[in-house]
């Protein structure tokens, strides 16, 4: 979840010097038709690691944009005033009123997170505690409100350089606390629960977005950009609404006319989406998939060696977790000519034909458009102890879908949620999940594409769409970015395998199904007939 | 919460016989509608007390619809091939296609109710498969599907009654198994527990309806009739949606004839709707309200002695209060004219007016607009010890606005979920919350309205708007028992008050906040300082 916040993006001081004067100019515009159209308010959230930026930010936010629409609130030890009465009164209580935008620090997500990592609530009111905010937060979106919320992160090694830098410097040494080296000591617990708040938390209406805080200006622009954008966003659904509600009541060719008006009012304060404005995409310049050496190489020996090694002890694990009732399920995904194919082929040869499928997906039925997405993997899962193996899966929803626009954006935006959700379902029934990314780079899928142009038995394969994909390269791997970002949890964690030499690749994905279903089969796994 | 269930309400045999061909009609005719638009599936869950009819309200439905869309599905114990996947496998495969309606009996809700009653499970694990519920509940209903639950009550003595006539004859005492008494046994803790599930899982696209089961006709009517409006209801917002679509698409001149076409085909198959049709409010011909013994009386010295004896009591009691900082809300709401002036003066008469407070609700202001609804109550909760007496409340928002159409429907329908939780908030923090329904007779708020017209000082009192309210009595008295019915809960019962006589509604308001008051202060109150 937070391997794509450790990717070490940076800008370049001249080339933050030459955005930001534009995008706060941008977050001025838009915080001035939030206000004109009076009708939503904007709530900020800003949790995450400390180091991180949180409140760099907030006071960066508080430069750039218009401090009289904008309310600041950061919350330590409730006061006896706030301790009188019941806990969120004090959030309520500063809540921004319609066309206005709050920041709120350590608000409702601190008390979860601290109280937990230091054990002084257990696991059912860590619970109850998320529940009541996800409720608070229903209760706003609900009623119109946009709340977007950043979850600031550094790594563990870049939070000690952080607090190191802070003490060696005698102006701010006082800002790094024993306290700050106590919680770093525990690190991975903070990770850990942080992961299932996020989790839990992330709703379509109020998500989370990961920000990577090591440097202050890519954070900076990060975050600016994302508040933005959102805001534009549901500005404009506002007014298509009011639009629609118009036409509505008055009738087809009144609300022609208001749509005019409305276009007209539009030039006034132009639209901040306009070309010459920062993207997020081209902010994001590195996806977790440029962590990946991608010139790493197995000799043909080395590959016979392993891969008959690695098949061997596949071969038996497969058959002590069919003894153990032990299922597992592998999905593969990757672009075009990856070698997800060859790879899967590799598995299979390993294992008992009787107790494993491969399940090739591709368009759905006429059956499965009539019903939930999710409902054609539901129905493929095997009996205990069998391995099911998807080529291509329900990421489809948020790989292709999203990128071609066959998902509209509410659509694939709450898939990763309801993925979370199904995949929980699998892991807590004991199954072994294992989903692998097949990476390659955009030339090599080239050299692939013509070498099969070249071999008649393999010219089948290469379609017109698959030129067509190509296209969108960059838009797929954004889309995986965000994938890894969303769904790669402890609980169910992805593989991203350099594809670039297949036999590699390959060797890969056996000894890491091997090491997941050894970790399995040696731990008390839990078992499929606790219901 | 089950109180709506127990109000013996009947439906006579040749009323039924009546009634039921035409909502037969109409109940093939929607399931006609849905299968043409095939756009969303209707997903049925019936759960609730044994003996209260569930299944035999399904085998009715599948006489009364058409079987070929129309699937059943009942769970008993997860068969092998089930219990070797993930526990939600089994409703997953049985989701009803688009266009077709599903019924299930002892479905995702039995689990987590019958595993937590015997103790199976623990608090963490019944929260756990409660969020799965709501997840994949929330997964179905943000893909389209309609789904509507139904909770079949029987109180605890006619449980016993319906088990002992099934009992008698011999032909159906196998119904009646020894598990069937033994449950019956602790038919409190069910009652409890279900109540959680109710609260928890009643979100605005998934509610629960609560049905009196006790008599077959009247539940039958009644669950036929809700299901027939609410898919009329869906395929009507549905149509509009795609409307509105093309209208979007393919510009407005087209789409007026989109709309025009969409309204002849609504012509061959008329929305059952229609005026001849049987309503629901024509169906509940009784309320809670209709329970109340309108003609309890006190005699001028039964009040004098009792009124002073309390006030004394609860004087006493807010001392105590004020010392152990147990805060108390009141709140108070009932038709105008209803005397809950003089209720609030009798009990501020025996307070301390320094920690007392009463705040009359009124329209909101600019600012309370600009914020949710809630917001306003939020800020004036007091401090600790303190009393804030409500005059009219946050059921207006289910009141009032529902009533007159100030909140959507989607508004009001969720507000009983956010009323639950913030209420929540207020008895998790320690406080005592009473909530008073003040109730007086359409005829005795005649009599007073005629008397307030001949005293000069309580002329102003009465208003062109009174008048007006008092023609949507019936309005006003579904509404409040549908306010009973979702947020009657055991931390926050409302306590209905017999106000034809002002008297005893004065001293049952003091006697049962001094009841209340003097339970708080006995118990281990959880103490507001908890956080």
């Amino acid at each position: 979840m937070f391997r794509t916040a450790e990717l070490g993006q940076k800008i370049p001081k001249h080339e933050f010097k030459e955005k930001a004067p534009l995008l706060r100019q941008d977050l001025l515009t838009v915080q001035q038709r939030l206000l004109q159209l009076k009708k939503f308010p904007v709530i900020i959230v800003f949790a995450g690691v400390n180091g991180a930026g949180k409140g760099e930010t907030v006071n960066l936010l508080n430069e750039w944009m218009d401090p009289r629409w904008l309310i600041t609130r950061a919350y330590d030890k409730p006061s006896t005033e706030e301790q009188e009465r019941p806990e969120f009164w004090r959030f309520w209580r500063d809540l921004p009123p319609k066309g206005h935008v709050g920041l709120f620090l350590s608000s409702w997500y601190s008390r979860p997170l601290l109280d937990r990592v230091h054990g002084k609530i257990d696991e059912v009111e860590f619970n109850d505690l998320l529940d009541r905010v996800i409720n608070f937060e229903r209760a706003l979106t609900d009623d119109g409100a946009l709340i977007l919320k950043f979850w600031m992160h550094l790594s563990k090694t870049d939070q000690r350089k952080r607090f190191k830098v802070l003490e060696k410097d005698p102006l701010t040494s006082w800002r790094v606390t024993q306290e700050d080296w106590d919680n770093w000591r525990i690190f991975d617990q903070f990770e850990e629960n942080a992961e299932r708040i996020i989790m839990r938390s992330s709703t379509g209406d109020a998500p989370w977005s990961i920000i990577e805080g090591a440097d202050p200006n890519f954070r900076s622009l990060t975050v600016a950009t994302i508040i933005r954008d959102e805001i534009s966003k549901k500005l404009e659904a506002q007014q298509k609404q009011d639009q629609a509600a118009a036409l509505a009541k008055t009738g087809a060719s009144a609300a022609r006319k208001t749509a005019a008006r409305k276009t007209g009012a539009n030039k006034t304060n132009p639209p901040t989406e306009a070309g010459e404005s920062l993207s997020l995409t081209q902010l994001k310049q590195s996806t977790v998939l440029d962590m990946l050496d991608m010139d790493t190489k197995l000799t043909k020996d080395e590959y016979k060696q392993q891969l008959q090694a690695y098949q061997a002890r596949l071969n038996e694990l497969h058959r002590k977790a069919l003894k153990k009732k032990v299922s597992t399920i592998l999905l593969f995904e990757g672009p075009d000519a990856a070698g997800k194919g060859g790879a899967i082929r590799r598995v299979v040869a390993a294992l008992d034909a009787r107790h494993c499928r491969v399940i090739p997906i591709a368009a759905p039925t006429d059956e499965e458009s009539a019903n939930h997405y999710l409902w054609r993997f539901w129905r493929h899962l095997s009996r205990a102890g069998k391995i099911t193996i998807f080529d291509r899966s329900w990421y489809g929803r948020v790989l292709v879908e999203r990128v071609e626009g066959f998902a509209a954006e509410h659509e694939w935006r709450r898939a990763y949620a309801e993925i979370n959700d199904f995949e929980q379902q699998l892991t807590d029934s004991g199954i072994v999940l294992m989903k692998y990314w097949i990476h390659i780079t955009k030339q090599e899928q080239l050299d692939r594409f013509n070498a099969r142009k070249e071999i008649a038995h393999k010219q089948w394969k290469l379609t017109d769409e698959d030129w067509r994909n190509r296209e969108k390269w960059e838009d797929y791997e954004h889309a995986v970015n965000d994938i890894v970002e969303h769904t790669s949890t402890r609980l169910a964690p992805w593989t991203l395998v350099e594809g670039n030499d297949k036999r590699y690749a390959r060797v890969k994905v056996i000894e890491s199904l091997c090491s997941s279903l050894e970790q399995a089969l040696k731990h008390n796994v839990k078992s499929w007939n606790r219901h």
